[in-house]
C-alpha cells in the first residue's frame, strides 16, 4: 500500500483538506468552515473531516501524517499565535491568543501533525511540485488579502530562532509615520499597499486626489474592491491602471530590498492579486531593478505560481509529512 | 604537528594577515598596504607575506590553508567583483572590475584559498570565537566606513544563489529619491546614515538646520568626522548627542525590518562606530522595538562584538580553513 499524506490549508473563511500521494496527486478534498468561535468545536469538525478522508481513501493507501499551513502557525512548537483572522484562535479575553493546534489534532486523529505558516506551506508546494522545482534560493511572496512570505535559502525554509521568520508583508515601505495603519499595529507595512486590501485603499486615495474621470467613480468608494479595480483596468480605465502601476512600484522597491538580504535566484509570486499582474508586472520589475545594485540588475527572475491556488497550499502542507525538516 | 590556518583581512587601506591555531590563537601577524594599483604587484606582496608567516611558524605547526575576508568577495567563485575601495581590483578601463583572487593566491602560495566578504568573515569570527558562540540565528552588522552584514540562519551563513547575499547596508531607509547618494549608485541606503561617513554627513546636515551652539561649529564642516562628533558628545555637546540619536533611530528602524526577514535571536554589532554606542544604543533599541510586531517586541538581543576589531576578521577568515562550507 502506498503512503498518503493529509494536507490542510487553513484560512480565515474556510479550511481545505486533501489526501495527497507522494508524487503530488490530490486524491480527494473537503472544505469546512473556519468561521467557528470555539476552538473545541473547530477541532472536532476538522478531526472528523480528516477521519472521513482517511476512510474514503483507505483502499488507495495508508495515511501516515498531517501537514497544515495556517496564518501565524509556528513550526517549532505547533502553535498558532495571535492570528487576528482566525475566530477560534482567541484567548479567554476574546483577543487573538495561543492555541496548540498540532498537539490537539494529533490527539483527536492519532496521526502525526506538522504545521507551518501558510506562505511557508505555499513555498514548499512550489519547490516540491511547482515553478520553483530545483531552485535552492528563492522568496515566495503571497499577495492575497494580506501579504505573506516564505524564504528558501540553501534549499531550506528560513525559520529563525522562534519559527516566525519571513514576515515580509510587515516590512516598512513608507517610513516616518506617514504610512497606512496595518492590522499588525505598525504603520506603512508592505501589506497595506501590495495586497487586495491595499489596492482597494489605493483606489480610494487616488480617486480622491486625481480629478480625471474613471469607471470606478460609479461605485461606492467605501466598497471598491481590488476586483473592481481589475475589471475597470481590463476595460482600459486609466485611473485603474494607475492604481496597479502604483502598487507595482511599491512592491518592486520592496522586492529589491529583499534581494539584498538573501540574494534569491527567483522571487515567486502567488495569490489572488497576481491575477492582475498584466497591470503591475512591468512597473514592479522596473522598480525592482532601479533599486538594485549593478551585480543584481536584470539578474533576479520573477516567477508566478504554476499551481492552482487552492492546490498549492494543500500540496505544500502535505509535503511536510514526507520531509518534515527540509523543504 | 598541529594544523595552522592563515587568516587575511583585506581592507581598502591595508591587508592584515595572521597565523591562527584551531582554538583561535593568533600566533603572529603582518600588515601590508592595500594601496597598490597593480593586481600582480599586490598579489606578489601578499603571497610573500604569507610565505614569511608560514616560515616563521614552521616550528609551531603546518599551514594547511588560507581564508580571506574582503569587500565584495564571492565565496562561490573566489572572485572579488566591483569593489570600489580596492585599487588593485580594477579592470583595464580603470573602473572596479573582477579579479580572481583565490585562484591566483593559490598558485602563488601552493595553499588552498577560500574567500568570503568581510562582514561574513566577521560573523564567522563571532560565532566561532566571540559573542555569538552557540547562536544559530543571528545577523552581524558591521558599522565602519560603510555598513556590511553577514546573516547566519540555522547555523549557516546565507550566501544566496550567487554568493552575494547580505548587502543590508544598501537596503533603502529613505525611499522616494530624497535619500542620500550612496557609492553603490542607489539613494537612501542605510550605509549613507549608519556608518562613520553617514554620521559625518548627518553632522553637516543637522548643524545646517539647528541654530543651537555646538563644539562642532569650531571645525571646518567639510572635515567633520564621526570621531569629532564622538569627542563632542563625550564633552556633553547636545547637537553631537542629537546626531547619534538620529543615527540610532534610522539604524533601529532598519534592524526591525531585518528581524522580519530571518527572525534572529540576536543582532551583533561590530566596527568602529560601535565605540560611540553609549550615544546611540538606547534610541536604536527603542526604534527597533517600536517597529516590531508584538511577537518580537523586547525579544531580540543586541550584542556588541567581544573580539578585538583587527582580530575578529582574521579569526573569522581563518575559520573557513577548518569548516569551509559551514559557519
Amino acid at each position: 500500500m502506498q503512503r498518503l499524506a493529509i494536507g490542510i490549508d487553513i484560512g480565515g473563511q474556510s479550511s481545505k483538506c486533501g489526501v495527497v500521494t507522494e508524487d503530488g496527486t490530490i486524491l480527494c478534498q473537503s472544505v469546512v468552515t473556519s468561521l467557528i468561535d470555539s476552538f473545541d468545536e473547530y477541532l472536532e469538525l476538522l478531526a472528523g473531516t480528516v477521519k472521513d478522508l482517511v476512510r474514503k481513501t483507505a483502499d488507495r493507501g495508508v495515511a501516515v501524517g498531517i501537514g497544515i499551513g495556517a496564518p501565524n502557525a509556528n513550526r517549532l512548537d505547533g502553535t498558532i499565535r495571535y492570528a487576528p483572522n482566525l475566530r477560534w484562535a482567541r484567548g479567554a479575553d476574546g483577543k487573538p491568543g495561543i492555541v496548540h493546534l498540532a498537539d490537539r489534532l494529533k490527539k483527536a486523529t492519532g496521526l502525526h501533525v506538522r504545521i507551518t505558516n501558510d506562505a511557508n506551506a505555499a513555498a514548499r508546494g512550489e519547490r516540491t511540485y511547482g515553478v520553483a522545482r530545483g531552485i535552492n534560493d528563492f522568496i515566495m511572496i503571497t499577495l492575497g488579502t494580506g501579504v505573506g512570505s516564505g524564504i528558501i535559502s540553501h534549499g531550506r525554509l528560513v525559520y529563525g530562532h522562534d519559527g516566525f521568520a519571513g514576515e515580509l508583508g510587515h516590512v516598512c515601505v513608507v517610513p516616518g509615520g506617514g504610512g497606512r495603519q496595518c492590522n499588525c499595529g505598525l504603520r506603512g507595512c508592505l501589506e497595506t499597499y501590495a495586497s487586495a486590501t491595499g489596492v482597494a485603499y489605493s483606489a480610494r486615495e487616488i480617486l480622491g486626489m486625481d480629478p480625471r474621470d474613471s469607471l470606478l467613480r460609479r461605485l461606492d468608494p467605501l466598497k471598491i474592491s481590488s476586483k473592481d479595480v481589475y475589471d475597470a483596468a481590463v476595460k482600459g480605465d486609466v485611473i485603474a491602471k494607475d492604481i496597479f502601476a502604483f502598487t507595482g512600484r511599491i512592491l518592486g522597491r520592496a522586492l529589491a530590498d529583499f534581494v539584498k538580504f538573501s540574494s534569491p535566484q527567483a522571487i515567486v509570486l502567488f495569490g489572488g492579486l497576481t491575477k492582475s499582474r498584466e497591470f503591475f508586472h512591468d512597473e514592479m520589475v522596473k522598480a525592482m531593478n532601479d533599486n538594485l545594485m549593478q551585480i543584481w540588475k536584470g539578474q533576479i527572475q520573477i516567477l508566478y505560481s504554476s499551481l492552482k491556488e487552492s492546490d498549492a497550499a494543500i500540496l505544500g502542507a502535505s509535503s511536510m509529512v514526507w520531509s518534515p525538516d527540509e523543504v
